[in-house]
């Protein structure tokens, strides 16, 4: 990256990586952040093939798409990749990796993650952004397991995820029951 | 809740929840705190079916129970439960969650649960006791890693307690020996 | 204090203490929370003689009367001291030391000040609440910067305090301006 | 900001305020990792009239300028202001702030400054960039105790600054103590 | 341990524990500046039989000897253990325990393991460096996802060890899966 | 340092810096600790002359010195410095400074003062121990606040230094009011 003569005209593309399991109005939050101040905003589901999720990652990338069409977000585009993800930043050309802060844990991992990208791909920045104080106790991990204790998690997610994860959680209880057995149980008395 | 008519002569009873497996003399002083402050503490077991521990749910309340009569804590019971811990707050009539708080990564932790748990039920409070000093370093997942690697656990658990641990490590090898593989194991040489 | 023997019928005082300069709407959702459980609530105001505030003593205690009466928290009293808080537990009755936490860095101190007010009174217990997400960016030192840079404060702080800020920063600005020197500007470009 | 429709030939500014007094090899790092994504960089130098510096803020404008001149970033330029952070954003039609993150504490008040001036300007982002490893430990506050104590600065800033640092400190030691004088003393045996 | 009396001329040996699964240039940078403080380090390797690693334990144990030897630290040995820590402190007559910090999520687990083991063994002392700001991001569960995706991690661990992964990772790849599912993916896009 | 080549029969010495305004419970703490395992520990106080302190540095040496004497560590030695500290580490041929941690927030600040120290000097370590659980919550600027306001500090500070303060604080009252204005006060209602 050549910096600091960047050139006015040069298309701005950043990469929001996650795994979306489900996508939550947290994460809402920071892709309509991104695509506010860039041009082209890449939302990317990790396909980790190893690690069974709620939602399979096909499913995830469709969510995210009705989500962010119904947001009317012209600039934001979904993928999905199994591989490193400095890699996938070269093959699309993105100037930074975009991710939400909520927590001072968050910062930590972040911080790491973000310097060993850094070595990784030296031209590859980390760009942060702050989610809304009405979104900091929001993750995936508490939309599943409040929705399968049966809480109301309306707030939490986007209308179109609302129905799908009510509709998993009662219509196809045999094939996900693996998926959430390795949750730690907060919201649960623990 | 209507705050600021509180009415002086209202019953306060608080529910303090955790997975206890097993109980420690940390949970012991939050417990003690709590009792001295409101009029009724419900100690609630989480009795999550998936998630196999090294105590069942029903043997850790039995201990609790113990525990609770040999400190002389009349006003303190004990329960077990796995729905939504709001559901049970509004089923009991509970004003708050009481919690203890030993490090950071508690209190982060504690903090992004208390935000759901007030959105899950606005009325629902969650409060926080600090552990004392002398029970900073204690936790469950400690007790029964020295405990299995055959440490000295008397000074970390109630008495009752310790019979029970090391008559479980001595005799019921087989059948516990799952509970256990998950830990992460830090007295350990790591 | 008698634990686990509480007794049903004793009255629960707790004291909230702070410097209040001014009350901010984090503050009264602290003193709202703890008016709904415990069955009176002393809001403190530390009048420390060698610290010169933006308001005087007496100008906060008197500002959240009002604001206390206007919410009609009629178990709230307000009181100033500049003696050591433990004595002042000790002379009011109390049961405890109510501290609302925000974030990390409030909690280490807190954690801090609550194991030395232990040690100074044992039967003195601290409690935590935590603030509403909505309350979490709030602080009586931004709410003074932000005031004097002239920026709108009207959401920070309940309506008659924001009329007194806006008089005092008015009216009054001569002998106000040495309050204000110490603050670490971080609404100014910094 | 109409997010989602943002317009790819938007020209995006954005801000970097700070106290840069003086501007260390860190806050250079921000600065061309800021450079190489945005159109525009505005450093912005707070010149809070009420607290005296090292350096006054006219200095420190100038040798930003000449440090960024001669790092040949020609999309940066220096200002400094008085007033409301936000406001300054309005003026110049910024798109966010930019923030360097190097540690937790900074992360905790940058967190809190995001959240008042995204309440004080529903527009206003605040981007978080992490500095290089290599510039962790660096801070203006250090690089004056070092460079007062006589230890060598060199590596921690850039060469103008280093000369003006050493210039200020032999010829200049009268009317420059005072705002040494609050300094805490971490290189110092403490 | 009689404190005070020390005795110059008493042998002081200090333990590193750890899982080395793999050693990274971390792990390095803390037994070359403990070995050039203490006169004898133990590296000691947890056999912890119960979790499946990446590499075995003897594996690890040789790997770790062939980095010391070539990076000359004579007084530097490797050893392996599954029993409790502090037995083994006793066992070699080590005077400490050496941990390495890098990040606020370790210092509190380790303040954590410290306070325990004191606990556990009065007189065994628990003793933190800090790694070199450019091995900050470094960890082997990093290392081992790095080299999973096909990154490159020739910058991460020593020669030797660069050597035995790649081999893992392309002649073994059946066999090893089962101890990379459990990997929290960072790297991967998440 | 020649590290790996260490050679057993070198001196280590250790310095041990800090204010100690004045010496409590928790340094004597980490300097018993220091003084087991270390040939020489010398506690070196920060003369800065521009910080007005409670005690003078010499109060503050000689001070050190009677409870040095009484604990009989007979390889403690004190002394008093202005100047940059890796400079005195130079000068005694030590070969490490010693700290102690209390909290997340000391970790930080040590941090980055470790990694400055190790660039300004790179064979210096800075290297930590951990208080005891029950001095997690002393400092010295609670001791002084605490002493001001009447409360009992014998159990925070060693014999002979509660009776040094209890002198100054009765006696001396003009002239050392000036260094306590700026405590932060937390034990006062705040």
């Amino acid at each position: 990256m050549n910096r600091g003569a960047n050139g006015g005209n040069r298309m701005k593309t950043v990469v929001c990586p996650g795994s979306f399991d489900p996508i939550t109005n947290g994460h809402m939050d920071i892709i309509q952040r991104a695509s506010g101040i860039f041009d082209r905003v890449i939302v990317l589901v990790a396909a980790n093939q190893e690690k069974r999720g709620f939602f399979t990652p096909p499913e995830r990338v469709e969510m995210i798409r009705r989500v962010v069409a119904e947001a009317g977000l012209q600039n934001v585009t979904v993928d999905s990749d199994e591989g490193l993800l400095v890699n996938y930043i070269q093959r699309v050309g993105a100037c930074a990796i975009v991710k939400g802060l909520r927590a001072v844990s968050d910062f930590e991992y972040e911080f790491q993650m973000s310097l060993t990208n850094h070595k990784l791909l030296p031209a590859c920045e980390t760009i942060f952004f702050t989610t809304s104080a009405r979104n900091m106790y929001l993750s995936s991990s508490i939309v599943r397991q409040v929705g399968k204790l049966g809480g109301d998690i309306a707030e939490f997610v986007p209308a179109c995820v609302y129905q799908q994860i009510r509709q998993k959680l009662t219509g196809g209880k045999e094939q996900n029951e693996g998926g959430l057995t390795d949750e730690k149980s907060g919201i649960h008395p623990q």
